[in-house]
């Protein structure tokens, strides 16, 4: 299936855009003769694509597949590193454990985990994370970037910001930001992340970012208790939304993001986060494991560390916490 | 083999000491018949332990077996959590690895993975270390404190004093340790430590100590480039040091430090590191991945780092690098 040929057939339908290949172009293109374009063009509708062919213009293809294919995945990506290296899977206990394995083993850095469905898919803090087949985006990013250990945290909100980015250009909805970890539509939950890493001691070997989306979920997919604090894409919009198309656009905005924050640092992406976030000089209370605070969110500090102020005027600074509005 | 039987068999033995236990007398502390007792000393015997039997009185426990067993760990081992619960493998990649997925799987604290013999054995920065059967202490430990990310460095400079220690105790035999993760005696290297950890973005989920002595290698058994700088403790001593007692000390020594870690901080344990430390006072070179620093040692901050002056009298902080004396 991931055949080089597959590829570069999916590559050069990428480069085509609207315009037809004619099998001739499409055989010098990849190296194949004819009749080989036929049987792979059919394989592709086998997978749930569906190609035009147009008398002596050519094919094009028009639409893609419900369920995310890794020849979906490709088609129109045009990253250097995140994504390049796909494990698709079609159910997992959660993908941020098949990632730490590959992380552990030296999967390259840009390495994604996508899976249809996770049984045991979980959030920040241990929680279980409800991640049903078909409907969302359930996946897991590795990075491997030079940084402290203590500048970790920064990578969460670089992500969401990619995925705000992400949802805004496909479906126009305006998503926000809940310090740290959280992108709300109207209040509800839409997407959650949880990044984790692998480190020796005093060196991050890895960075395992995991990314759930509710996309295409009606109300009634919800389990009852979280139908009131949770959102899908589809819920919010009205319509469904391609998977594949918002997954491509997530790895666009992330590499994009992760190169400047690598050559800039957390800056920039510190302004972008506030353009987004939901919870500055607002009434919070933040909840920690040992206890919680109550004040206004002053904002982030250049580190990306939650700035608040109590009632009686003293500034914290909120490494890690639940946040209420 | 790992039976509750078995356990309570070898806990009578401990706890008895030098004493005889009679058949009856075991029958009735572990819950069994005379007969399952007979069967369960055979067991024993069959793993290589040793035990005389004399008539009247009952048995003792005088020689326990060359290679390791969980059942030889078990007995005298009276650490609360450290050790309580071991993997023994005969031949693993590295237990490091296993130690990860044990780790992300929820092991608990104190978990222990053990193996006669590494294929794939790593010390820092990914460097191969030379694992042969039989002949060293190849284990990787599982911890779960409480500490922010930046501190983890501090295990490794606490699970340092605990392996001393044991040596001490053990063997009479006078380690040194080299900042940040090397035992050495007389200048040669006997033992790495590998800390590693998995984490939330902020919030510690386990500390992975990987441990790597040489214990019963001969001269010969290391490869010729590694003749000149590593040792063993049979070739300082001059005679076999049995490896399960030194695992049972490392255990008692690093739960005992462990605790008053979590008590106290990291402030007692810098005194008890800096009266084994090599490096202190002397002139040394620190090669980190980007640069080098030549320059005398002052010793260490309270947090664990490095303190170097360089020629030009200014004073460096040290986080990781590689020191050579």
């Amino acid at each position: 299936m991931q055949s080089q040929l597959r590829k570069d057939l999916l590559d050069a339908f990428t480069n085509a855009g609207e315009a037809y290949l004619s099998g001739q172009v499409i055989a010098e293109l990849i190296g194949c003769s004819r009749t080989a374009v036929w049987k792979h063009i059919e394989e592709l509708r086998k997978e749930g694509f569906e190609l035009e062919a147009v008398r002596r213009k050519g094919y094009r293809i028009v639409k893609t597949p419900e369920k995310i294919t890794a020849d979906e995945l490709r088609l129109g990506l045009k990253t250097n590193f995140i994504g390049k290296n796909v494990h698709y899977e079609e159910s997992v206990e959660s993908t941020q454990k098949i990632a730490h394995r590959l992380a552990y083993d030296n999967a390259p850095e840009g390495t994604v985990i996508i899976a249809e469905e996770q049984v045991a898919g979980r959030g920040r803090m241990d929680r279980k994370w409800h991640s049903p087949k078909y409907t969302g985006i359930w996946m897991s990013i590795i990075l491997r970037p030079n940084i402290p250990l203590p500048k970790a945290p920064q990578l969460t909100l670089l992500t969401a910001v990619a995925i705000v980015q992400a949802i805004e250009d496909l479906t126009g909805l305006l998503p926000e930001i809940k310090w740290p970890n959280d992108i709300l539509i109207r209040g509800k939950k839409v997407t959650g992340i949880l990044t984790e890493l692998e480190a020796e001691a005093d060196r991050i070997n890895s960075i395992i970012i995991g990314i759930g989306m509710n996309v295409n979920q009606t109300r009634e997919d919800f389990p009852v208790e979280l139908q009131e604090i949770a959102t899908s894409l589809f819920i919010e919009k009205g319509e469904k939304v391609s998977r594949s198309d918002l997954i491509k656009g997530i790895f666009r905005n992330l590499e994009k993001l992760y190169l400047l924050y690598l050559e800039e640092g957390f800056l920039p992406i510190k302004f972008l986060w506030e353009g987004y976030a939901i919870s500055i000089g607002r009434k919070i209370t933040a909840r920690t494991l040992s206890n919680s605070i109550t004040g206004t969110a002053k904002g982030i500090t250049d580190d990306g560390v939650l700035i608040m102020v109590d009632d009686h005027g003293k500034t914290h600074h909120v490494y890690s916490a639940d946040i209420e509005l």
